[in-house]
């Protein structure tokens, strides 16, 4: 092999990566067990990987969709654009920090970011049930309009429909977005290789715990909120700064699944330093109360990404100077072995294996 | 007024026309009244058009939007796109001609072509109750699949949620669209003036009435299926074809709600001959069990259109060979008096004002 040659192995392009990732995906096979739906199958672990690879992309197979990136990269006039779309169930609708509404909006629009892509229009689908309260929906909308704005995104177009009393649950929303890429990345889970800093945006978890004490399901009264927000300016900065080799919003599965998933598909270890894992001492004491690992809870504007690990400190240094990034930490590290796990370095010293999520702990969380 | 003045107003550019309608509607003021979600404002009629305006574009405010088109036209890449979103609840999920999933897909492929884009990419955001049969998950993305070749389009993207049981109805799809614009158009409710003809692409209210029938709500049997298809080719044949001032696809609320707002976008008349609307004779018995005018009823597969008056024959006999266009047929003219209303020449010799869908008889049509 030249050295050209190494260098475009480590670096696969776009379509060098996509292929290799439907490979990959073809080999594994996935076979769904059971014969209904179950609440797992929502919760972005492993039994949503499976129903995904399973159902949707036996049956649509395209490379756009079976690259299952946040979102997919198509050609639109010439040029390329990335085009994403989240349904949002959560319950309650509203809870500190936000309400679906926001959600729906800062959801899509870091989809968009994490492709590298600037956002720029949003469809917006309602389900509405009967009865629901039009104050609530008018919440609703305000909340998304006021989110939409300080995303620089316009919501362009939408449609609403109604169920009888019932057959829902007061409003789910779907939301779609287009945004474009202004920049040359080859960001993707194929750049990953050994010696890449994994980074987290900022502590994790605390969207998931706040939705879990706004039920009621926790008997504690915390001053804790929602993380919810648009992080399209904080991955601008970093994309702008270091190379980033791949970057995921730390959604439904947490920051557990995004990482099983990267060391999956990049055939790479990922070894976490449990002690630099930044969460708030608030969320630490609920996940004990409630069995739960951080790692495993959802957050709704924190990102992981994989940098090249040269770059780390930088990477870093450029994330805190945003209000979103201050709380941005090293966390870890890709290594070339054991592939595909995901490896914890304990404070106690030990090591763990970090499996996906399995079950769902954390039921419409967003 | 000059010469060159007069033809200017009388074909204003999309901008114009969009600054228009939204001067018009930002005059209307809707107010709604309920406080509650009902199933009216789902049914696409008056108390949807209220809802859409009262709350949703109050809140969202932008030309794209307020524009209040199938789909919204934006600017990517440097060149013109559209970009449309549907959710839909339809039940029962599977019904003869048809089910959910290439209703979602048609849908979004017709709200893409009536604004004269060329369909390209969808998304899918599933909603799916616990307990809900994976084997009708397979039939539906199944189906999704089959009618997306037939269209042309690739599902690139999309996403998956679960809720509780009893908190859905089985399977909702909410399905996003982009397309590209091939032509240099003025489509658009302010290119319509009187002495244009008002053509529907085909025989009416056949999906309506198939699901109402699949629900057990007649007894009746009828070999009647859903007219769901893809209407992109029939809509571009026409296009290419004849100058059309208008397109809408014709489903919630049927002809009669398209036809009502384009009426009132206008300012102009429109006068339709109950005897040139094609109705098969099944669907107009059903309606008169059921106490429904077709005009009302769904259609999945049929537009409306609006052309220069000199070329109705020639668009006719375009739509008519193609087979989604068989039964297309002149139905009406434009005229300038009484603005803003819909009138219906019956077969005895009578005129009635046909206003806009009140109430919801046909709840989840779509």
């Amino acid at each position: 092999m030249t050295a050209e040659q190494t260098a475009v192995a480590a670096h696969p392009s776009r379509e060098e990566q996509v292929l290799l990732r439907i490979e990959k995906a073809r080999a594994r096979k996935p076979k769904i067990r059971e014969e209904r739906v179950t609440l797992a199958h929502g919760a972005g672990g492993k039994a949503t990987q499976t129903l995904v690879e399973a159902v949707f992309v036996d049956a649509f197979r395209n490379p756009a969709l079976e690259s299952l990136d946040d979102g997919a990269l198509v050609d639109v006039n010439g040029g390329r654009m990335v085009f994403t779309t989240d349904s949002y169930v959560v319950s309650p609708l509203f809870f500190p920090g936000g309400d679906i509404g926001d959600l729906a909006v800062n959801g899509t629009v870091n989809d968009l970011a994490v492709c590298g892509a600037r956002p720029l229009y949003l469809s917006a689908g309602f389900i509405l049930e009967e009865g629901f309260p039009i104050a609530d929906l008018r919440r609703i909308t305000a909340s998304m309009a006021a989110a939409a704005a300080r995303a620089g995104v316009q919501i362009v177009t939408g449609d609403t429909k109604v169920v009888q009393r019932g057959s829902g649950d007061g409003c789910y929303v779907t939301t779609s977005g287009v945004g474009v890429l202004d920049r040359e990345l080859t960001l993707g889970v194929l750049s990953v290789r050994p010696g890449d800093a994994v980074i987290v945006s900022g502590p994790i978890g605390e969207h998931g715990i706040t939705i879990m004490i706004a039920r009621g399901e926790l008997d504690i009264e915390a001053d804790l909120t929602s993380d919810t927000a648009a992080i399209h300016e904080l991955v601008a900065a970093l994309l702008d700064a270091v190379p980033v080799h791949m970057l995921r919003d730390a959604t439904r599965g947490g920051v557990a699944t995004v990482l099983n998933e990267v060391a999956q598909a990049a055939g790479t270890a990922i070894v976490v330093e449990e002690s630099a894992v930044p969460v708030r001492p608030i969320v630490n004491g609920a996940c004990e109360l409630l069995g739960l690992d951080p790692l495993y809870v959802a957050c709704e504007g924190r990102f992981v990404a994989v940098v090249d690990g040269s770059y780390a400190d930088t990477a870093v240094e450029v994330l805190r100077r945003h209000p979103l990034g201050e709380g941005a930490a090293v966390v870890g590290r890709v290594e070339a072995d054991p592939a595909g796990l995901v490896l914890l370095k304990t404070t106690f010293g030990g090591t763990r294996i970090v499996d996906m999520l399995v079950g769902d702990p954390l039921p419409r969380i967003c």
